[in-house]
């Protein structure tokens, strides 16, 4: 459905998830729209795992925080219904995976309290109007995330190593996407990371997080790697919590936010 | 002299160039303030010069340019005389280096035009307050220089290679300072170039413009590339100038202007 309207519009693609008509990666879906990470937990664990985003805010920057109970995000949308507008989810019980799901309709819990956490696919565009090349958008991909050897700031039960995820630039895309993403600390910012992956504790390009996404540089290219709200899925493992949901690998929450216009810097 | 005041304050410096008391290079003077290069041209030559700076402004931002015979530069210190308070000078006679000198009094003329050039050593304290480890300061030396393959915008006569500063920076440190450098457009602004030498036509980084300042690269390190004001002397050769002078490796213009706040990214 390439040439739908759904694509462009984050209402009518939320519609097209909810009905079963689309779904997939979502980094190519409205661009200019912010997406963002998803976390549901219970409320007995909401606090703490808002001190825990509020504390590592590069990697879990917080778009939005629900009411207990409350399936809408009306701050993100006016019709979002976070238990049927994402295209996948994943269930975790006791930390371990329990199941994945295209509706958790049947799963809600009058204590489920949902946040949205920014995501670099929202910056995306603003690259590629820049003139930034994106091999993985090109290979209908998404970027790579790696487990680091770098650990978040611990808050209650939550810590855990961070997630990065990662762009294949040649060198003055990467400089001009640094500057670029650096205006938007809502998505993550600027990277941590540029060149050397070893540096960071990832030891091999092609052994991926999820398993998914560009792995493989070509010569001449850099490897730059941003802060992931996939930090929170690790986080909530570790925190062994008695059920959280996350969205689906790559499949974000679609928002009516608009991405605001590229930083400039003043003094 | 270093714990002389002259080392701090920029007219104190200059003052010790003038008697011959102080020289060499300045990037460890004067932290704070802004240096520049430095290009004297006959009148004849500089409404080309100036058009060939505009039209190259991340290698040529122009900082001054004095009336025509007037060795002072009044917008970048009140008692600077060009003639006698950079610690060196090349005269470049027909596109070839004819003498080096400490003083240039005597070859003074009231056709000479001076044009001060910003320079990334004004930028280096702001790296190094802001935690960025700059390892050729650490070793005494300097950023190195290398002439790349990329082409000015050609004026009139002026034109030929853009010349490059190269800093060898841990991978956090070169977002770092390529954000802040960003913020700086009349010291060159962002880097043109990381991490690959060889796409800019540098194949070996031991061989650098001028033959100093530091080229290894620890393990790690990544090189980072920034557009040079040295841009203006390979193109002052390749006009054929009768004449024109320059500062003398890495002994740079000193001012007693401040180097702005760092920038911060607004939209």
């Amino acid at each position: 459905m390439d040439d739908d309207v759904s694509l462009q519009d984050p209402a009518a693609a939320r519609l097209a998830i909810r009905s079963g008509q689309l779904r997939g990666f979502t980094n190519h879906l409205a661009p200019g729209f912010v997406q963002g990470n998803l976390m549901i937990v219970p409320a007995a664990h909401a606090e703490a795992f808002a001190a825990f985003a509020l504390s590592n805010p590069a990697a879990l920057p917080v778009l939005a925080r629900s009411a207990p109970g409350d399936p809408r995000v009306p701050a993100l949308g006016a019709d979002l219904d976070i238990r049927t507008d994402v295209g996948g989810y994943m269930v975790f019980r006791d930390g371990v995976l329990s199941e994945t799901r295209r509706d958790i309709t049947a799963l809600w819990r009058d204590d489920f309290v949902t946040f949205v956490l920014g995501c670099s696919f929202s910056f995306e565009p603003v690259l590629l109007a820049a003139g930034v090349r994106l091999r993985h958008l090109e290979e209908r991909n998404v970027s790579a995330m790696y487990v680091t050897n770098r650990p978040t700031v611990q808050v209650d039960r939550f810590g855990g190593p961070l997630v990065v995820s990662m762009r294949a630039l040649a060198p003055a895309d990467a400089i001009t996407a640094t500057l670029l993403s650096a205006g938007y600390p809502e998505f993550h910012g600027a990277p941590v990371h540029i060149g050397w992956p070893e540096q960071i504790g990832v030891e091999d390009l092609a052994m991926s997080y999820g398993g998914h996404g560009l792995t493989k540089l070509l010569p001449g290219e850099l490897p730059v790697f941003w802060a992931c709200g996939a930090t929170a899925q690790l986080a909530a493992l570790q925190a062994c919590l008695p059920i959280c949901i996350t969205h689906y690998k790559a499949h974000m929450v679609l928002t009516d936010l608009k991405v605001r216009a590229p930083g400039v810097l003043t003094s």
